[in-house]
C-alpha cells in the first residue's frame, strides 16, 4: 500500500513543473506566489488516491488534481480580499503584497487556468470533469455568499449552516474525489459514491474545524484557540447552543456575541462553558462522528477490492484525528 | 437577408429567459442587474450571424452567444472595480450599487456561469467551445493586465499597444465569431477565417474608439470627446504622435500629459493639433482602414455562397461607419 507521502510527492513535483513564470509577470507572479506558499494539498492527494483505488494511472490524475488546487488557491485570493485578511499561511496575502486589482485579476486568471487543466483529457472525460467542476465552483461561490449573508443574519438555522459549509468546503473535496474516479473511468455509481465519501468527510472536517477552534489544544492547534468566539462567528457550536440552551444561556451568549469585549480571555472561558453546559459541544462531536461514519459507510459499500480502499480510509482517519 | 434586428431580438429574448433571480439573491441579483443594463449585444449578434452564414441553426448558437455576453459582463464588473468607475451605461456600477465584495463574488460566479452555457452542446463542440473560451478569457485577463501596466510605463511600443487591444478587445469578438462557426460545424479553415475576420474587425473597432474619443463629433459621440486626453491615456494617437513628431512636438505632448491641467479645453485643443500636425491622426485612420480591409478580405475568401456573407459584411460596415 502506498503511503500518503507517495501521492503528495507525486503531486508536488507536478505542481512545481507547472508553476513557472509567464508574461505578463505582473499577472502571473502573484499566481506563482500563492501556489508556492505550501499547504497540505489535501484535495489533489484525494484525487490521486481515488484514481489509484480504481486501478487508474495516477499520472493521469495529476492535471485534474492540479485544477482543484489551482481553483482552491483562486478562492483563497478572492476570499482573503473579502475578509480583509493580511496573512495567509504566515505570509502576506496577494492583495497585501501587491494590491487589490492584482488580487482580483490574478484570481480571475487562476479560475480560467483551472479549466484549462482539463484540456488534456479525452472528449468524454473532458466534458464530465468540466461540468462537475463548473457545478462545484458555482456552489463554492454560493457557499461564500451564504457565509457573508450569515454574518448579518440572526435567524440562521442549523440546516442552513450545514448547507453553507457543504457548499463552501465539502463539495470541493467531493469533486476532487469524483474527478479521480472519472479519470479512472469508474462507473457512474462508483463516481457518486466517491463524491458522497468526500462530501461527508468534508462536512465532518469543517465541523471539526469549528470544534477545534473552541476546544483545541493551544499547544498543537495552529491558529489561536477561541478565534471564532472573539470574531463572534456563528459556528455550529454557537447555533446548537442557541437551539439547545435555556433562555438564560441564550441571553448570556447573545450579549457576549453582541459586544466587542476587550476581556477576550474571560469571554472565551464563559462561552466555552455555555457550549459545554448546553450540550452544544456534545452535539457537535456527535455530528462530526455521524458525518465521519457516513463517509466510511459509503467507502465500505464501494464494490472494489478492500485492499484498494486502504489509502482512502487511512487518509480519512488521518484527517479526522488531527489536532490542528 | 435577415436584418441585424432579427439576430438582436432573437438574442435578447434568449437573454431575458435566462436572466432570472436565483438563490442566494445577494449573489444573483447583481448579475441580473448588469445583464439587464442593456448594451448593443454586438458579440452574440456576431455569433448568431456566423452560425447562420454556414447554414447552422441560429437557435443552436444562442447559448454560445450568451456565454460570450455573460463573460463580457463579468469582465465589465471586475474592470469597473479596477478602474474605480462609478457608472456603467449611465447606471451605478455593481460595486457602487452594492459593494466591493459583491462585485468580486458575483463576477466570479458569472465567469463560471459562462462556462456552464456550453453544457448543452455535443461532446466535440463542447470541447472546442470550452477550449476556445478558456484561451480567449485568459488573453482578455492578460490584455487587461497589459493595459494596467502601460499606465505607469513610458516606453510602450506601437506593436505592444496593438497586442494589448487585440487581447483586451479583439479576441473576444474573434471568439464570438469562431463559436458561431463551431456551432454550425464549419471546417477548421472556415473557423479560423471567422476568427481572423473578428480579430481584425475588433482591432479596427478599438482603434476607431481611440480616434472618435479625440476627433468624434460631440453631438453624436456618446462619451465626452477628449476624455482619453484628459486622463492622459497613451492611445494609438498618442503613441504615433510620439513616434512621428519632432522633438518639439514630443516635448509639448509629454509636458501636457505629465500635468493634471485644469485648463482641459485648452489642453485638448493643443493635443488635437499635435495629433494632426505630426500625422498621428492620419496614421490612425490608415490603421483603421487597413484592419477593416484585412477583415473584409478574409470574409471575401470564405468559400461560401456570397449572399450568405451579406449580413456579416453589413454588420462590419455598420460598425465601422459609426459616429458614437
Amino acid at each position: 500500500m502506498k503511503a500518503i507521502q507517495y501521492y503528495q510527492s507525486q503531486f508536488i513535483a507536478h505542481l512545481e513543473a507547472y508553476n513557472k513564470a509567464r508574461a505578463p509577470l505582473s499577472l502571473y507572479e502573484p499566481i506563482q506566489y500563492i501556489l508556492g506558499l505550501g499547504g497540505k494539498r489535501l484535495r489533489p492527494i484525494l484525487t490521486l488516491m481515488t484514481t489509484d483505488c480504481f486501478d487508474g494511472e495516477v499520472s493521469n490524475a495529476l492535471d485534474a488534481g492540479l485544477a482543484i488546487e489551482v481553483f482552491h488557491n483562486f478562492s483563497l485570493i478572492h476570499d482573503d480580499i473579502m475578509d480583509n485578511a493580511p496573512l495567509r499561511r504566515g505570509q502576506k496575502t496577494v492583495h497585501e503584497k501587491w494590491n487589490l486589482n492584482t488580487g482580483i485579476l490574478s484570481g480571475d486568471a487562476m479560475l480560467i487556468m483551472a479549466y484549462k487543466l482539463f484540456e488534456g483529457y479525452n472528449a468524454k472525460q473532458f466534458q464530465e470533469l468540466t461540468a462537475l467542476f463548473s457545478k462545484t465552483a458555482l456552489e463554492v461561490c454560493e457557499g461564500q455568499q451564504y457565509d457573508i449573508d450569515f454574518e448579518t443574519r440572526t435567524d440562521v438555522s442549523i440546516p442552513e449552516y450545514l448547507k453553507m459549509i457543504e457548499y463552501k468546503t465539502a463539495v470541493l473535496v467531493a469533486a476532487a474525489m469524483q474527478m479521480g474516479a472519472i479519470v479512472a473511468d469508474a462507473s457512474r455509481e462508483n463516481q457518486q459514491k466517491c463524491y458522497d465519501f468526500g462530501r461527508n468527510l468534508g462536512i465532518a472536517f469543517q465541523l471539526q474545524d469549528d470544534f477545534l477552534d473552541a476546544f483545541g489544544d493551544p499547544k498543537t492547534f495552529g491558529k489561536q484557540v477561541g478565534g471564532d468566539i472573539i470574531e463572534n462567528k456563528k459556528t455550529y457550536l454557537y447555533l446548537n447552543a442557541m437551539a439547545l440552551g435555556s433562555e438564560s444561556d441564550k441571553r448570556k451568549l447573545k450579549t457576549l456575541y453582541d459586544e466587542n469585549s476587550a476581556h477576550s480571555d474571560e469571554k472565551i472561558a464563559t462561552v466555552l462553558q455555555v457550549f459545554q453546559q448546553t450540550g452544544a459541544a456534545e452535539a457537535t462531536n456527535k455530528a462530526i462522528q455521524d458525518y465521519t461514519k457516513a463517509a466510511f459507510d459509503v467507502l465500505n459499500s464501494l464494490e472494489i477490492d478492500p485492499i484498494k480502499k486502504e489509502p482512502l480510509r487511512d487518509f480519512g482517519i488521518h484527517l479526522m484525528t488531527r489536532t490542528s
